[in-house]
Parts: C-alpha cells; sequence; structure tokens
C-alpha cells in the first residue's frame, strides 16, 4: 500500500555518505535494533560494511553520559563516533550523522554533546474513527484520510504508519496522540474494545523511541455506559479511570498518556459537575501516576456562543482567566498544553499571556502545523519563522526567559506540541512543500534556538538534493526554494487579515476571504471596523484590558499605541484608518500595500516553480502537484487582495494613494 | 402512516353543513366518484343522504355549458345546485359549497358561472429520490422529507399522497411536478425503469382532477448510458425523447409533460451543443406533442460564476437578453416558465420585465410556496398579498393587461406555477401557519383578483372556525389570526434586506442575516453598499440597463429617482444614504426605522400568540408548535435588527435620530 508514498526527508540517496562507510553498531534490541536496521540498509545499497572489525569509519554505540535521548558527536582520526546516552539518543545521533553527509567523513571535527531542548517533542493528530459529516476524516486535515483509521476500522497500513515513524524520528519527535481531540463515540472506545488496534500502532511507533498517547473523552464513563457520572470527584468515577489506565498500560507498557480537550466547544468536562479544570486534570493524573505516564489537558477553553453585541466579553482574555488562577493546583504528571496565541492559530497572534502566568504548572505550548488558517496545504506557507518568533519571545523581556525556555525547563516545562498536517496523501502533506513545516516543527522541539531557515536549508538538502545527479549544479534548485519559502509566511500574512487582526476567513472552512464572515457571530473573533477605523481595543484604559494579563514590559509596550508592534496593531487598538504606523504607512494605506504586494509575491512564487519545469531538478509529478497548488495560491491570493482592499475602500472612502485599481 | 397528518383546510367540522343534508349527485366514474365519495362520506358523519329522490337541498351534476373545470352555482326555491361543465368542474363546485359552510343553505341567491382563470395551476415539488448531502431529502424544503420518495423508493404512502391530491383540488390546483427540478442520476431512471412508481403516483393524483409532470434531465440520453449526445437536433435524440414520451403516455395516458430547467446552475442543456433554448425545448415538445402534453420550460438562467469586480453583468438582465430575442420560436407546446422577478424569489423584486416581453410564447408565471427566502417556514410570512401585487402588476401601465391577464391568455397564457412548501412533516408544512400559503396559492391561480386577506380568512374559516363548539365566538381566534398574518409579509420584508435590494442572506442556506454574505460572491446579488450609499444602478443613464428591459410607463417610472417606488429603490439606483424616500424619511433612517418596527412586530405576533395558550380556541400541540416557530422568529428577528443596523451604522456613520441602541 505505501508502495507510492513520498520519501520527503529520507530518501534513500540521503543516506549515500553512510551507505558507503565502514561502521561499527555497538548496540542492540528495541530502538539499537532500529539503528542496526538503518545502517546496514544503508551500507546494503551503497556498498559499506557493517561490523565489529578494528577498521571502521563510523562508531554507533551506546554510554558515557550523553543522558537521555541525547548522543555526543565528533570526529578523530578520520573516525567519525556518535555516543548515544542510550538507544534513542543514538537513532538520533544517526540521523544526525545523516543530515551531515559527507561532512561527517571529512575533516576531524571536534566532539560536541547534543540533547534535546524539550523532554516531550509532540504531534497530535485530529484524525477521526469515521469521516465526520462536516469535519471529515482529518478534522481541519488537508491531506487525505487519516493514516491510521478508516471506515471506523484501523486501516492497518503499517508500513506507512512506520515509514512516518521513521520520518518523525529523523526529526526528533517522541511523542505522537493518534486521535482527534474532539473524541466522539467511536474514539471513546479506543480505551476499551478497541485497545488492541491501539497497542498495535504503539508496537510500531515504539522502535523509532515514540511513545503513544490518546485523546479521551472526559465522559467516558458515562459515554460508555459504565457509569451515570463523570464527576471527578466522585470516587467510582476515579476507579473507573484507574482501571482504564491500568488497562492500556498493560497493553502499552510506555503508553505515553492522555491527551483532554474538555470544557471547549461543546466537548464534556468537569464544569458540568461544579468542578475545576484542575480537579478534572488531576483526577485523570491519579490514574496515570503509577504508570509514570501523563495527562496533557488544554487550555484552549472560552464562551463560543458570545453575544457579538456585547463588546465586555473578549476570547483573548478567556484562557488566563481560567487557568491562571489555578497556577499550583495541578498534579506533577499534568500538562497544561496552551495554544501559542490567545485566540486560534491565526497567522499572527502576539504570545498567549497563559504562558507566563503558570510558573507553578506544567506547561506544553500547541503549534499547528496543519495549515487551518494558513493556507491549509494549498498555499506555500513554511512556518518555521512564525514558531520561531514565538518560541524565542521573552514575556519578561530582554534578559528574561523566553517561551522555549519555559517549555524546556526541567521542573516546569512541558515541551511543544503541534497539530500534525499528514494524511494517505502520496506526499504525505498534500502540499509536498508542507513537508517542509513537519520537519522543521520536529526539529524546532529539539532545538528551539536553530535558525529557522536554516532548517529549510536543511530540509532541502535531505528532500531535493540527493536526488540530483552529480554533475547537476543544486544551486539554483535550492535559491529556487528559498525564494519561495523563506518569506512565505509573512507574504500569506500580507495579503490576509492585516495587522494582527485575524480571521476574515469563511466561516466553518476557514478557507478564503470573508472579511465580515465571523463579525456578527458567536465565535468570539471581530474587528470592529466601521467607517472611522477598526481594530479591537485590549487595553486596560479603555478597553477589554487584556493587555493586563501580561507582565512588564510588554503590558506597558502593548498597552501604548506608540510602542505597540505594527504587525500586533489591530490586535491591541482600535484605530483610524489614517493612524501612522512606525512604518510611516497609515493604515489604510498599509493595507492596499500589503494585498497587492502579497498577491504579487504569490505570482512571483509560481513564476519562480515554472522556470524548474523541464528541468529535471525536480520530479515531474511532484512538479506538476506544486504548480496545481500555486495556480489555487496565485487565484486565492487575488481574491484576498480584491476582497479585503475593496472592502476598506467601501469602508474608508480613502483612495489608494498610488492609484492602483480597487475593484 | 396518514393517521396524525393534521386535516388542514379540510377538517371533517368543514363538511358538516354539505353532511347534515340531503344531496343528489348526478355524476360517476373518474372524478365524478370523488365527488359522491365526498358527499358520502360528509353524510355519513352528519346525518345526511345520498339519493336520487326528489326531495333534496343540494344538487350535483355535470352538464350545461360551464365549460372545462368550470361550473354554476346558485340556490333558488331552497335547493342549492351545482352544474358542472365536467366532472372536475362539479368537484371544484363542490368544494365551493364546503367554503360557503351554512351560507350555501340559507337564503337563494343567484345563479353564477364560476371558471378558473388560469389553465394551468400547477405545483412543483423539488424532491430528491436520496437525500442530498447539501441539499437534503427536498431542495428549499422545511416540511421534513418528501411525501413521494424516500431512500431511493418510493416512500408509498399513497394514503398520504391521495389527502395532498384533496387538499390541492379543494384549492384548485390540477397539476403537479413530482421531483425536483435538479434532476441528479436517481431521478433521471423515473423515466425508465422507475415509471412504474409514477404511475402509482398519477393513479392517486387523477381522481382530483391533476395530472402528473415529471421534471427531466436535458442530457438523460447520455446520463441513461443510451447515447452520447443530448444535441436537440441530432435525430437519434429526437427518437430517444419521442420512445420515452410514448412510453410514458402508455403508462399514463394523462401525462402532463416536462419540467426543464437546462444551462441553470450547473444542469445541461442545449448550450453545450452550440443549440439554442428554443431548440432544446421544441425537440422535447414534438416529442410530446402527440400525445397532447407539454414542456415546461424554466426561463431561470443566469451566469452562476460572475465576476463580482465585474459590475457590467447585471444577473436581472439575463432571462431577458436569453429569451426574448427568442420570442415566437417555441412551438405550440412550450410553456416558457418565468419567475416572477428577475433575480430569485426575493422577498421583494421587481416584476420579472421577460413576462411583458414575450407576446408570441406561452409564458407561465413562477412564484415559491416554499419560504426559501422568506422566513423558511420558521417565521410567519403570508405571501398571499405580495403574489396579488405581482399577479395584478400592469406593465403596460393602468388600464394595460395584467401579469394575469397575460398568465390566463387563451393563446399565449401558460397558468401559474409555485414550487409547493409540503413535505412529511406531521402539519404539512412544518409551520402550521404556512398552509395558509399553499392555499392562497391555489386559490389565487383559480381567480388571480380574488383579495389575499379575504383568502386568508376563507384559510381561517376553514382550517380552524369548523373545530370550535358552537358555543365558542370565533371573532377572538379570527381576529389574532388576522392580526398576526394579513401584514406578516411586511413585516419579514422590514426586518430583512432594506428597499428592495435583496439578498442579506447566510449564503448557502439562505437564512438569517448576513448582509455581506454574498456581496464578493460570484452568484451575482450585490447591494455595493459602501460608506457614502447603497444600492444597484440598473438605469439606462449610468448603469446596466435593465430599466430598458420594461416598456413604458415602467421604463421610465424605474429610471427617474423622483419616480421610482420606494419598496424598489435599491433594486434600480444607488443613491447616499442620505437621500430622502417618499415617505420623507431617508434611506439610513429608514432602515433603522423599518428594522425596529419589523422586530418588534414580530414580538407582537408572537404576544397575541401567546394570548390563545389555553383558551381552546386552538388545538394545544398545533399552539405549541406555532410558539415554538414564534420564538425562533423573534430571535431571528432580533438578528436581523442589529447586524442590518449595526452593517449601516458602522458603515454610514449617520446616527439613529430617534436614539436607539445600535450595537
Amino acid at each position: 500500500m505505501t508502495t507510492d508514498v513520498h520519501a520527503a526527508w529520507l530518501p534513500p540517496e540521503a543516506f549515500r555518505a553512510v551507505g558507503t562507510r565502514r561502521v561499527r553498531v555497538d548496540v542492540g534490541g528495541g530502538v539499537g535494533d532500529t539503528v542496526r536496521g538503518e545502517v546496514e540498509r544503508a551500507c546494503g545499497e551503497y556498498g559499506g560494511s557493517v561490523g565489529d572489525g578494528q577498521a571502521c569509519d563510523l562508531v554507533l554505540e551506546v554510554g558515557g553520559d550523553a543522558g537521555q535521548e541525547g548522543y555526543v558527536l565528533g570526529r578523530r582520526d578520520g573516525v567519525t563516533r556518535v555516543v548515544g546516552g542510550d538507544a534513542a539518543g543514538l537513532l538520533y545521533g544517526f540521523f544526525h550523522v545523516v543530515r551531515l553527509g559527507e561532512d561527517a567523513f571529512g575533516e576531524d571535527f571536534e566532539t560536541a554533546a547534543h540533547r534535546p531542548a524539550l523532554r516531550t517533542r509532540m504531534l497530535d493528530h485530529w484524525d477521526n474513527l469515521t469521516v465526520h459529516p462536516v469535519m471529515g476524516a482529518v478534522e481541519r486535515g488537508y491531506s487525505g484520510g487519516s493514516i491510521f483509521w478508516r471506515d471506523g476500522e484501523p486501516l492497518r497500513d503499517l508500513p506507512r504508519v512506520r515509514a512516518y515513524a521513521r520520518l518523525l524520528a529523523a526529526t526528533g519527535i517522541n511523542a505522537v496522540a493518534v486521535n482527534n481531540v474532539n473524541v466522539h463515540a467511536a474514539e471513546t472506545r479506543l480505551l476499551t474494545e478497541r485497545l488492541g488496534d491501539v497497542a498495535e500502532l504503539a508496537d510500531v511507533f515504539r522502535p523509532y523511541g515514540i511513545r503513544l498517547h490518546l485523546s479521551v473523552n472526559f465522559a467516558a464513563p458515562v459515554v460508555l455506559g459504565d457509569l451515570t457520572t463523570a464527576d471527578p470527584l466522585d470516587e467510582a468515577v476515579a476507579q473507573w479511570w484507574a482501571a482504564a489506565a491500568d488497562r492500556v498500560h498493560a497493553a502499552i507498557p510506555d503508553f505515553g498518556g492522555f491527551v483532554v480537550k474538555a470544557d471547549s466547544e461543546g466537548q464534556p468536562g468537569p464544569f458540568a459537575y461544579g468542578r475545576t479544570h484542575a480537579d478534572g486534570a488531576n483526577m485523570l493524573a491519579a490514574a496515570l501516576a503509577p504508570h509514570g505516564s501523563e495527562v496533557h489537558w488544554r487550555a484552549f477553553v472560552y464562551n463560543h456562543q458570545q453575544d457579538w453585541r456585547d463588546r465586555t466579553t473578549d476570547r483573548a482574555r478567556a484562557a488566563y482567566d481560567h487557568f491562571a488562577p489555578q497556577d499550583g493546583e495541578f498534579a506533577d504528571n499534568v500538562v497544561l498544553q496552551v495554544k501559542y496565541g490567545p485566540i486560534d492559530f491565526q497567522t499572527r497572534e502576539p504570545v498567549s499571556p497563559v504562558i507566563a502566568a503558570m510558573p507553578r504548572t506544567r506547561l506544553a505550548v500547541e503549534l499547528q502545523v496543519t495549515q487551518e488558517y494558513t493556507g491549509q496545504q494549498r498555499h506555500v506557507c513554511y512556518l518555521g519563522p512564525m514558531w520561531s518568533e514565538v518560541l524565542g519571545f521573552r514575556p519578561w523581556g530582554d534578559g528574561g526567559r523566553s517561551v522555549a525556555d519555559l517549555a524546556a525547563d526541567p521542573a516546569t516545562g512541558g515541551g511543544l506540541v503541534a497539530v500534525s498536517n499528514v494524511g494517505d496523501d502520496p506526499y504525505w502533506t498534500g502540499h509536498p512543500l508542507a513537508q517542509a513545516n513537519l520537519y522543521a516543527f520536529g526539529r524546532l522541539a529539539w532545538d528551539p534556538g536553530a535558525d529557522p531557515l536554516a532548517l529549510l536549508d536543511e530540509w532541502i538538502g535531505l528532500t531535493f538534493l540527493p536526488l540530483l545527479s552529480r554533475d547537476r549544479d543544486p544551486e539554483p534548485l535550492r535559491r529556487t526554494l528559498h525564494a519561495m519559502m523563506d518569506g512565505s509566511w509573512r507574504t500569506y500574512e500580507r495579503y490576509t487579515a492585516p495587522l494582527g487582526v485575524g480571521f476574515m476567513v469563511r466561516p466553518g472552512n476557514h478557507y478564503g476571504p470573508d472579511v465580515d464572515g465571523y463579525e456578527y457571530q458567536p465565535w468570539g473573533t471581530y474587528h470592529f471596523a466601521d467607517r472611522d477605523g477598526i481594530g479591537v481595543d485590549r487595553t486596560r484604559a479603555t478597553g477589554t484590558g487584556y493587555t493586563g494579563q501580561y507582565p512588564q514590559p510588554w503590558s506597558d509596550v502593548y498597552e501604548e499605541l506608540d510602542s505597540c508592534p505594527d504587525e500586533l496593531l489591530l490586535f491591541f487598538h482600535h484605530v483610524p484608518y489614517g493612524h501612522v504606523l512606525h512604518s510611516g504607512a497609515t493604515v489604510v494605506q498599509h493595507i492596499y500595500d500589503t494585498h497587492f504586494a502579497g498577491a504579487d509575491e504569490a505570482a512571483a512564487m509560481r513564476e519562480r516553480w515554472t522556470e524548474l519545469a523541464g528541468t529535471g531538478l525536480v520530479d515531474a509529478a511532484l512538479h506538476a502537484r506544486v504548480l496545481e497548488r500555486l495556480d489555487e495560491q496565485v487565484r486565492c491570493a487575488g481574491e484576498w487582495r480584491d476582497q479585503v482592499n475593496a472592502y476598506f475602500l467601501r469602508k474608508s472612502g480613502v483612495p489608494d494613494a498610488r492609484g492602483r485599481r480597487i475593484p
């Protein structure tokens, strides 16, 4: 079944450097066997050798003090040596050697230690067991069906799951949740009669150092008909979950834990019983604690039935208002999973103030690799730079700790989580270039300080360049991909909602423009544009007070018009169209300029790609797939440009200073 | 299966006056048996007698010169006499006597002749054989599933179909199309292997004087796999349709004909072969002509993939531009079926100019009983007054012929058609008060000059009043229903899109407000609101020239701001918000005022209805059903008021002169 699946960043050709060497592998069993298998495959392909002989080019072994999942890597006297702190560390070190390619076997280099910055590096799949009538097989999935489930049954394409696990391991991912956080009746049974199917998947992930997690329904004891309550303080409920946890761990000894979306967008939760989130999370945590696994409790809680007329309610405040008062109340094996921004994975949001507000709670930051609001894998939108900004944000200002530091804290860090963009599409991710997002996410979770453009280059170097014959100059292809992708997130931002105001997408499917689509709806996502101005006043002085949820200096930086960054201006302030940005442009002229520029950049992207046609630098089928998506991106970007510009021209009456045609 | 279906305007109690009399019925066979059966049932219930004796109170017979479907009715010397021109005429006369109730048996009254003004009085069902994933069982249906089909099979609830036919006959309807004009693969087979199922339905309608029609797919020969072309000038295609027509008429001797939606919203048609609508319609007409049946060819043809940026294309022009040049080219048994307005069944539209533009073509006018754009049977919206205005419209001005005159013309009139609002709901129409629309449509098709409020009163008199015990005063109930329903269309208009501009509904489902929902879409339905004004310039002087499609005086009346009626102002003109209407209000103040008033009227409607609770004047279950719908109407009207007012306040910046709160 997996014959035709794209190799992504692990084409056989990427293993040429290793595969032509004499390699010694001193590890066995479990993940160690995976390392040995990788070496044997590479050497089988390219004529190298695997053995215990003294003379060798590469030594792979376990020991020393590199620590859990860590490794040391260096080259001396013509021998490259990787010493894993454990087998998983060795596997990561092996993939490091693959990334280095021939450079791993050139001049000697100093031995250095490598460890993942974040303990948990996780992908959540929003996969349904059956096709949901509205949300489909994979909620917010743009890459076909689930790779795990189909028609209510396990898909059992285990070679594909294995290939997926291998790709993830090569980026450093060590945790996966295999079902949607919106847990319907069918998925609730993964805890019971479907547990064998889950264990089968866990067996595939395990050799790649990846622990399996399950999303669970907080009301599972009721949904399954065992109890009449899911009250977390009810002893019978606690016992039910303890028994469930025992059963899961008996089937999956290294089970990672539960992911829970509770009291959010209609999902059940502790509120129904007058209990707190801490009550709910801690009850589940107690069930898992004896087994050493964890609860990922999502902080995405807000009123999704808000009255749009009520300007005092601010969805951005909701997660902080719900959770910050409970800091210190969560058990040690509860990880509060916080979306990076206060709203919902928009192209541009400020960092969620919750992340800095709960020093006595373990926090994970949640990103979205699947491009729900960033072009749905029909648009090129490389998200590495956005994630890098988020991870590098310092809530207490320069010199203070960063978001990455908090997520990495040994005591209170909960790691990095993202929603996967993978489906049963032959290119894994629908848009072949969207593979870069999956790759970059894993690598940033390992090293949040990495340069996202360097990671993109790494991805290009693994995915495309090894396929070129040795007499081809790889630079034109590399340059083209960088030209298309480096700034693609900002390009997408330019032609969509301006200056951090967010949304303006078609309700429901979240694709394409609809400026007022959410404006009079109950979802709490408004821009308040009128004939004079636009934006949401979230100041303490005159607005919802949301700026007060940040520590200094940001609390004041965002509060004051003068210091608020342009790109977030309309998230924090309602300003007249004539307000002059730091850039020197008025708000309305900025809207016009960026929308013309963004759509032009999309067209230029397509132009660059068409120049590759017939060059043999990329596979013809992949070229065609990308081109088809670029056609749609160019069309859609033009639609965004025209709808947004027409909307603001009609509303403001201010003509474009450069006299361009606005319909 | 039909035990629990509401009796609508034919409750047994409505037959009391007839049922207590001595009745002589001098007719038999076919529809005559239906008359006899009605009398026998009534007399069996209420103690009257049916016989041939000399002494009698009511004589029902056929003969004389009342003509096809006509009858004469009078009372002399204490004997009421109905003489039908044929059995169908007698049936209509009988129901006339039922409507009169005791008045039919009081003082003598002059004998008068009655004939239907329109030859064809037709209801089209947009029923699908299988549930369409988007449109459901009945397209634009708000009353549950189809009464004809379910899960791809005939529903075979023939008692319900019979009850439906009887209700229709009592209003004067004589034609029904039993499947959706969007003809999918399953419905295409109604012409072939499913023909027996259709004949079964025709057998049920026949005793009520109703001929059955089928909607057909223009590409049926291709869809069914018989031919590779549906080119109307291809001899094999013509033969295919001739054979199909022969087959249908063999199974259904009185088959009414085909209904065709061709080259419209994605349906196939003659354009694919470079042929005209006349080519297509005439080919089908030739197949039916030997059998005396007809083609109903819909004029609802426009570009539904229009570029919203292109202001030169005007959907309102489309039907005229397509069809007027073909006047005189259609065969005698083609009826061009024209929607009453140029757009699509909006709450307020001008009358379609096509109706006055084709003197050498048989034209039927199409109305919509199902409330797609008028509240979807969740809102009380009695449409009789709207239809009455349309039918009374005189395209050539005072003294000229009316729309009803044209539809009734013996040579070129094609009758009146409407989309049914009936489903398998226990009240037939979802909202029990929506039955009044079905009733009024049939009665107006019989007599377009009837006063719509008198028809409403007639409906109340049949539906509600006979159920009251004789000691109850019926006036309070009658007054309440009139208070709620008489002006309900104008109330609905007040709180929805203003001044004839149309749409502003949620895309797709067409329910509830979304002012910009269709503004940047390909459907050709725009309002062009900006900060200065609103409306569509359809003048000859500066706009799309649509006003030029009307004869005088309307061509000039609509062209000039001074003479254009307020209620259609924004359909024809783009004006500033400060433009002063004939009413004396500015456009924007009119918007505020009508929206506050409309929502208040909806609330008052509910208030009136709640006063009936517990009085015993209406059935408790029906009261509850109506109240539940009124709750939704009041909620939705408030949403319309607030969204429309907020939209225009934000856009115009003009405050409400009366200082009311606009969110």
